[in-house]
C-alpha cells in the first residue's frame, strides 16, 4: 500500500526542476547581467539557495564548506564547489561561461577565491550581494582584496524574480493542488483526542504520498494554542469544541504552496463562528482588490479595515501576506508601507487572521497568481468551520 | 497501526529540550559572558539557532523579520521579538535579565534596535557576533551606531559548546538509537527495483516513527550514484549487485545523530569487497586512536594512511569527520591542520570513504563521544555489505 503510494509520486516529479531549463537560465542571467551593470556593478556574488538556483540553475547546499558563484562582467566568471559537490553541480550547470573551480578538504579555499577575484579583474571593484552573505564571508572578502566594495543588492534579486513565468506559475500551481490535498486527507483523519504533533504526521505523510517535493513546515493550533500564530505543534490534545488552525507548506519544483484553514472539532461557538466570518469577510475584501496597478498595502488596508470595524483590530498582529516562490516569503510583501505595484505574474498569500490571547485563533491563507485582468486564486479549497465540509 | 506507532513516538519524546533545564542555561550564559569579557568583547549579539538555543534556552525562528539578542556587559540586556512570536519565546526564556522587547509588523524593528543599542552603552563599543550574520544586518547595525565595531567570534561560541555534558550526551545517544533502529528496519525493507527516492521516503517514515524529533537529511546512493557523496536521493532504480550508501542524519531534543552505512544489494564482486575491507580497517584505524589528548588531523591522518597504502588514497576525496551538536557540522573538524586536542565530552563522526567515479562508492560512519580513558562508540550497527546481517 504504502510503496503503491510512493510510486506514485515519483510520477509527479519525473519533471522537477521547471525552474532549470537551459533557455530561462540563460536568459535570467543576461537579465541579471543587464540590470546589475545599469546599477553600477562590476559583478555578483551568487551562495547556494534561491538566487544561485533561479540564475544559474545550480541546487546545491553549502554547509560549512564555502561555495560561491563570482559573476564578473570585467573578465572571466567562476564558481567555487568543494570537490565532493563537483559532479552533481557540473550536472546541473547549463551556462558555459562560468568555470567550475573545486578544491579538496586539505586546501585552503580562500587562496583560490583569491585568485578568483584576480582572474575575474574585480581588484577595487563593487560587488553585488545578498543581504544573507555570511558576515564572516565579508571579512573574508574584503581581507583578500583591500580595495574590493561589496554592495547588498537583494532589492536587485528579488525584482527580477518577483513576475514569475508560465513554468513557475504552474509550479506553484502543482505545489498548491498538493498541499490542498493533502489538507483535505489530513481532515478527514483528525478527530478529538490526537495531539497536535500527531496531526502534523498526519499532514506530512499525505502531502509526500501526494508528490510533495519537500514539506517545510506544517502549523497545527488547537484551542488557546491558535492565538500564537507561530507555535510548532505541541503535545496538546485536540478537545471537542476546539478551533483547530492548520498551516502548512509544501514544494514542488523548488516552489512553495503555503495554505491554511480553521476548522472546528464539534459545533462551534457564538463567538467562535463571529471570528470566523469576520477573518472570511476581511479576505475577501483583500481579495477582491488584487488585480494588476493595486498598490500591495491597499490589501492589507482592505483586509484591515474590515477586522478593525469589527472590533477586532489590536488582535489582527501581523500583516496580510507574503510573496512566494523559490522561498517561501518574499516579495511582495502584503503589508503597511509596501508601495509595491502589483503585477501580472506575481504570486502571493492572503492570510488575515484574528488571535485572542488564551482563547482561540483564526486563520485563512490562499495563493493568488495576478492576471492581466485580476487574479487567479490557486486555492480551491472551501472556507467553512465545518470540517465534515472538506470530505 | 499507524496512529499506533505515532503514539509511541510522543511518549519518547515528552521529555524533549534536554539542553534548555534553567541551571544548564545559566551556567552557559555565565560562561559566555566571562570568556567574552576575557576577549575584550563588551557585549554579544545571537541570533535564532544553535547559539540562542544552547545559551538562553530559545528555539525559535527568524525568516525575514529581524530577530536577535543584544547580550551587553555594560548595560541592560534585551531580546528584538516580533509580535506574532512574544508568547512563544516568552514561555521558553529562563533567564531573568534579558528583556523580551516585540514589535509589529508595521513598526521599524531597526528603530528599536537603535535604541537597545544605546540602553545598552554599547555606542563605540565591540561587539562579538556569529560568522552567519547576515550582511545586511551587519551594514544596518554599524548604520545605526556608527563607532560600533563587530568581531566574528565563533572560535569563542564553538569553544563552549565543544564538551558536551551528560544531558547533551543521552540526547545524542537517543538521536543515534532512532536513527539506528531506523536504517535497520530501512535496510530490511530494500529490495532491487526500488527508486533511491523510494528508499528515503522508507527512512523518513521509520524514523519518525521511532521518535525521530527530525530528520534533516538521508541520502541514498546507488551503483555509480555512491561516487558523489553528496547527492541527493534520485528516480535511479536499484539494480541487483549495486552497492548501496545510506547517509542519514536525525535530532533528538535538538541534538544530531549522522550515521551510513553501505551494502550491496546481491553478491558483492570482488572490487567492492576490496573496497569495503579497506574502508572498514581505515575506520578501525582512527577509532583505534580517538582517546583524550590526541590531536583530530591525527584520526585523519590514520585513516588516510591506510585507504593510500591500498593505493585508494586520489579516491578519499573528503575528510574524515566532524563534531556532532545542535549542528550537523562543527568542532572538532578531524582533518589535516586541525590541532585541536580531542577532550571527554566531545562527540564527532568518523567517516571514511572511498569514491571510483562512474562505478561505486563507500562510506562508514560512527558516531563517538570521548570518554576519560578512550571513547564510547554510539554506533553498535554492524559493518557488512550483507543485507541479512543487519536483521
Amino acid at each position: 500500500m504504502f510503496l503503491a503510494g510512493i510510486r506514485l509520486i515519483c510520477i509527479v516529479a519525473m519533471t522537477l526542476s521547471v525552474e532549470g531549463s537551459a533557455a530561462s537560465v540563460q536568459a535570467r542571467l543576461a537579465a541579471l547581467r543587464e540590470r546589475a551593470g545599469l546599477e553600477g556593478l562590476d559583478g555578483v556574488l551568487l551562495l547556494p539557495g534561491p538566487n544561485l538556483r533561479y540564475f544559474l540553475g545550480v541546487v546545491t547546499e553549502s554547509y560549512e564548506r564555502p561555495t560561491l558563484c563570482l559573476l564578473s562582467f570585467r573578465g572571466p566568471s567562476s564558481m567555487l564547489v568543494p570537490r565532493l559537490d563537483l559532479e552533481r553541480v557540473r550536472d546541473q550547470l547549463v551556462v558555459e561561461d562560468v568555470e567550475l573551480i573545486p578544491y579538496a578538504d586539505d586546501e585552503d579555499p580562500w587562496r583560490i577565491v583569491r585568485e578568483m577575484l584576480e582572474r575575474a579583474r574585480l581588484g577595487g571593484c563593487t560587488l553585488g550581494v545578498e543581504g544573507r552573505l555570511p558576515f564572516k564571508t565579508f571579512t573574508r572578502l574584503v581581507g583578500l582584496s583591500p580595495g574590493l566594495s561589496l554592495r547588498e543588492v537583494d532589492e536587485l534579486f528579488y525584482g527580477l524574480r518577483v513576475v514569475k513565468d508560465e513554468h513557475e506559475v504552474e509550479a506553484h500551481r502543482r505545489a498548491s493542488r498538493i498541499l490542498q490535498e493533502a489538507l483535505r486527507a489530513t481532515l478527514r483523519e483528525v478527530r478529538v483526542g490526537l495531539e497536535e504533533r500527531e496531526v502534523k504526521l498526519l499532514f506530512e505523510r499525505n502531502a509526500f504520498a501526494l508528490g510533495a517535493e519537500s514539506v517545510p513546515f506544517c502549523l497545527v493550533q488547537s484551542g488557546p494554542n491558535a492565538a500564537k500564530p507561530h507555535l510548532e505543534p505541541t503535545e496538546r490534545r485536540i478537545r471537542k469544541g476546539d478551533l483547530l488552525v492548520l498551516d502548512a507548506g509544501v514544494t514542488w519544483g523548488g516552489y512553495f504552496a503555503d495554505v491554511t484553514r480553521t476548522v472546528c472539532l464539534g459545533e462551534p461557538g457564538e463567538e467562535q463562528r463571529r471570528v470566523f466570518d469576520v477573518v472570511v469577510r476581511a479576505q475577501s475584501e483583500a481579495l477582491r482588490h488584487a488585480r494588476p496597478g493595486v498598490r500591495a498595502e491597499e490589501l492589507d488596508r482592505a483586509a484591515r479595515g474590515v477586522i478593525a470595524k469589527h472590533g477586532y483590530g489590536p488582535y489582527f498582529i501581523h500583516r496580510t501576506g507574503h510573496g512566494l516562490g523559490l522561498e517561501v516569503h518574499e516579495e511582495p510583501f502584503i503589508r503597511e508601507g509596501s508601495p509595491t505595484a502589483l503585477a501580472r505574474g506575481m504570486v502571493f498569500t492572503v492570510e488575515p487572521g484574528i488571535y485572542l490571547p488564551g482563547r482561540l485563533g483564526v486563520r485563512l491563507e490562499d495563493n493568488l497568481v495576478v492576471t492581466e485582468q485580476g487574479h487567479e486564486n490557486l486555492t480551491y479549497l472551501p472556507k467553512s468551520l465545518r470540517v465534515e465540509d472538506y470530505q
